[in-house]
């Protein structure tokens, strides 16, 4: 939900030359969970390979969950993932606390003897009340990016490139990585940064799981969607109608027609509504009508997907397995 | 050849007893190379389950080998450690970059949560300049006290208590683990430290590899061993033939007498030669002579029982599998 993978495949194409050059059969990709949908259109575009990092060892380390709960968890948003449509022939989802081991650890052992501790508390601020489990953690993270971490994968294509689509709060541990993959003799991976969704309360506001009103959950009624937009989402209109029709709504602040930028797949509506109520022609009611429309249809198919995804689908995905087609 | 296993047998009898009673079939024992030769008389006196842990990580990071490497040092230690006799069907060893991941991963992440970086500079004196696969293994050396560890081997036996015969450098890892153990619901672990065996310097000398000639090799030939006690080995002996019958030998800082009290099995022998050598009425030389017997038939007796140690073998040992007769 975080993007809206059409219009992100409108932008791509037009750079799809240069992309299908680089990506074509020489890369895997590593998606860390909250840019599913992206990863999905790269995916469908390009034909390669997708390796999914569920990092249940740090909800357990930095939220402090049981290590069975964060288990749990990470099959739940395995779920989800899986619910976006991807190709169980070209992807291989894993969680740490299944994975960690053998090629995987090694690399992980490599990775930490280039990083001092100096350098993880410039890069993540650590403390020294933090426990070691939060300093030895930026190696697991950084290791997928190598596709020698996944021989049942990749054995033999050491040359692999990998390209990891990510939110940009992940880019430190990426940074690092690209500090140390050539002193291992790696290639360093490349990255496509997603910014972050603005929250309902406006482009200044923080999504927030201790503010559930602040974003639109996939679990979300289509009773609780309405009530968000309606009562939460900011609006750039005027105070009154009067002000509203001479005016206009401010669209740089108005977090409906940002939410509609994502999520609306017609381009030519979504001109028509930004002009219209741009020139106050058109309520912010209105817009929040068609949006809560957009949203409601949208979690209403991810919830029917994600229904449709049974265990057995999760352990297939999540199986240690070759793809002997994830190039074709 | 750190310990003379049948001298610890007898002190051990006069406490058999008791430590039959804690022992006697709810102990596992992990064993640390550098002490087998006692371990293997404890899992004979008391038919427990061993397991013996090969920290090829550990050296990878500390002496900045590579993985390839340290993994064959920890062969070749493994051919060594099975050359002492171990029951195949009550042992397991393992190396951490083969075994680390699954229960073993997730005890690690328990463990690394207890412990802040303060607490570990603390034990082990890290340094912002040191590197944090060194912050990160201190978990790597705690786990294997704990028998959820090894499900394979103790599966449903989680009140299994642990017994640590090691070396008292390693003492650190297990006051850490024993710090740790209670607040994850864990047994704390037992340990029985055995001190450092002296440099053929002396005492005050340390044995090194830097310094080939600080130690006898289980590699060295006849003439090595020759060659290094009569020219290395610190001599409590008087300067002049007529001092030393007048005064006789320093016993306290006499090595080749030190090294025959852990290494000559014949109590009788050993009475009788300290006591002639304190009176200076037998000569240095004399006593080295004895020693370099005793030490190059114990030499030869391992290298034999080396060689005839096969890569099948250490394969069997290093098998993950339960061990279903380890408690008979």
């Amino acid at each position: 939900m975080r993007t809206r993978e059409e219009r992100s495949s409108t932008c791509i194409q037009e750079e799809d030359l240069l992309l299908k050059h680089y990506i074509w059969d020489i890369w895997f990709l590593l998606c860390l969970p909250s840019i599913e949908c992206f990863c999905r259109y790269l995916q469908d575009a390009f034909k390669v390979p997708l390796v999914i990092q569920l990092t249940d060892d740090e909800k357990c380390m930095w939220k402090n969950l049981s290590v069975e709960e964060s288990q749990r968890l990470a099959r739940e948003n395995a779920k989800d993932i899986i619910a976006c449509g991807f190709d169980i022939s070209k992807t291989f989802i894993f969680s740490d606390f299944d994975y960690v081991g053998g090629a995987f650890y090694k690399n992980m052992v490599k990775v930490a003897k280039c990083v001092t501790y100096n350098k993880v508390v410039g890069i993540f601020g650590f403390t020294g009340e933090d426990h070691i489990g939060k300093v030895s953690f930026p190696p697991v993270q950084a290791v997928p990016s190598f596709p020698s971490s996944f021989p049942h994968l990749f054995s033999g294509k050491d040359d692999l490139r990998c390209l990891i689509p990510c939110a940009i709060d992940q880019d430190p541990y990426f940074r690092m990585t690209r500090d140390v993959a050539p002193r291992l003799g790696y290639h360093k991976p490349a990255l496509i940064e997603s910014s972050f969704f603005p929250a309902l309360q406006g482009e200044t506001g923080k999504m927030s799981a201790s503010d559930p009103n602040s974003a639109i959950y996939v679990t979300d009624s289509a009773k609780d969607i309405k009530n968000k937009i309606n009562k939460y989402a900011f609006s750039g209109g005027q105070d009154s109608i009067e002000k509203h029709r001479l005016y206009g709504a401010n669209l740089e602040v108005d977090i409906p027609i940002k939410y509609l930028n994502f999520f609306l797949d017609d381009d030519a509506e979504l001109e028509r509504i930004t002009k219209e109520y741009g020139a106050g022609r058109m309520l912010t009611g209105e817009v929040k009508q068609r949006l809560i429309q957009v949203l409601t249809e949208m979690v209403e198919r991810h919830r029917r997907a994600r229904a449709a995804v049974t265990d057995e689908m999760v352990d297939a995905f999540m199986a240690v397995r070759p793809l002997p087609n994830m190039f074709d």
